[in-house]
């Protein structure tokens, strides 16, 4: 017999549910991941699952759906905001993410490797889809502000929106792939990573303002620092031991050890 | 007891096996397709595929490597040709690749819709990928001429010839994604498929040229009339009986039936 159960209580459980199914795609991958899993990590039962959701396909829309509705809602006001200038929102638009990102770099960064592991390509390739139809529509609102307020000197055409979000999601994957690439090589010197990301940041935040014809510095995206400390955060997670190390030989080259 | 081969016999019996893979990949996606599906395909041994390649992963590596191996003969010439502006070397660049599809276009655009379903995802990404790793050094050569010859008036950096990439590849996405959609709606006019892909060809062109810092209208990629020629075969191919209704009509509006 169905328990009645109230809504807060209901959005909880399907939370739940949204929080183990990530953990388990970035340890197994989604194309790896059946139903039984998520039964097995929630120790729940199958009925349980499709109480709150019809499948896995239904699982992962929802995954999009609420990630897309939450960061809507964070810049939702700030779009609609007629105080902001096109570039103030575009900044802004662009570190709610990043903030949002941030926030959860417990999640997002100790998970890196599974996310961009191969079994995930198809599940990334959809979220990016699902991304790119959720957002396109207010970068272009922005774009046409920019334009009439002659911050961005270009005439508005219908796929300069997805242009300016390809090129966002482009760096995104170039720092993906230095982090990991980073993260296998122990090594590696801190200040050629850090140079990496320097140069990133400046080469995608100049190739946007030539898109939108913007004054060249007036764009910048993304502070190399913030990701220098994801960056930490990620190998932090991925090895506590060697973590551990670099901190005994730092402790142990000031010679209190 | 093995039989004596020559390197043509070899090359040719490992190009059948590509060319069935790719056939299998295209009908039932690279993620569902086992060693077992080939060989019912070419009716052949399990020893016998053993003896051309290691595993799947061994020949989906020697599928990309293979295209771009034979791209890169194509290129290579060109790219080194002394007597060639960066700006004819980009558009020779681009229109090998093209012309290569165009060449193989019973290939590549039968399989369209194919290509694009989700369990290609992660072949898709992976393609992509080695593409990236392949050619990026070629397009950094063409943009270092191109400063040099002051055509392309931009300071060079490390992520320019990806961003470039980047774009060229958004610019095959947003065509595919357009043909996908034309093919699914048989009633939407001509025109307006017509008119969506000029307007992606201009608008990407003007995007590399601002990137690059050319002049305006210097970048011409792409014919829209190639692209509509190639949306007509995608279609004829995916559904002739729609293509023989379509005649039939146009037929009778002459008055001839």
């Amino acid at each position: 017999m169905a328990r009645i159960q109230n809504p807060q209580e209901f959005e909880q459980k399907r939370q739940e549910i949204i929080n183990a199914a990530l953990q388990l795609i970035s340890e197994i991958g989604y194309d790896n991941l059946t139903i039984a899993h998520i039964l097995k990590r929630l120790r729940i039962s199958k009925g349980a699952f499709y109480h709150y959701y019809l499948s896995k396909e239904d699982l992962r829309s929802s995954i999009f759906g609420e990630t897309n509705r939450l960061t809507d809602m964070l810049i939702g006001p700030l779009i609609d905001d007629p105080n902001l200038t096109a570039l103030q929102k575009l900044h802004g638009f662009y570190n709610t993410i990043v903030s949002w990102k941030n926030e959860r770099k417990n999640i997002h960064l100790s998970q890196l490797r599974g996310f961009y592991r191969p079994e995930n390509d198809s599940f990334r390739s959809s979220m990016i889809a699902s991304w790119i139809a959720y957002f396109s529509d207010k970068m272009t609102r922005i774009i046409k502000q920019g334009i009439r307020e002659k911050a961005f000197k270009v005439k508005f055409n219908n796929n300069l929106s997805e242009i300016v979000i390809n090129l966002l999601l482009g760096q995104s994957e170039k720092i993906a792939a230095v982090m990991l690439m980073a993260l296998d090589a122990p090594e590696q010197e801190t200040a050629s990573i850090s140079k990496q990301f320097h140069e990133i940041v400046h080469d995608y935040n100049q190739a946007l303002e030539r898109v939108l014809g913007a004054k060249p510095g007036s764009i910048h995206l993304l502070d190399p620092q913030l990701l220098m400390s994801w960056f930490e955060f990620a190998r932090q997670a991925e090895s506590p031991a060697a973590a551990r190390k670099e901190f005994v030989d730092a402790v142990s080259k000031t010679g209190m050890a």
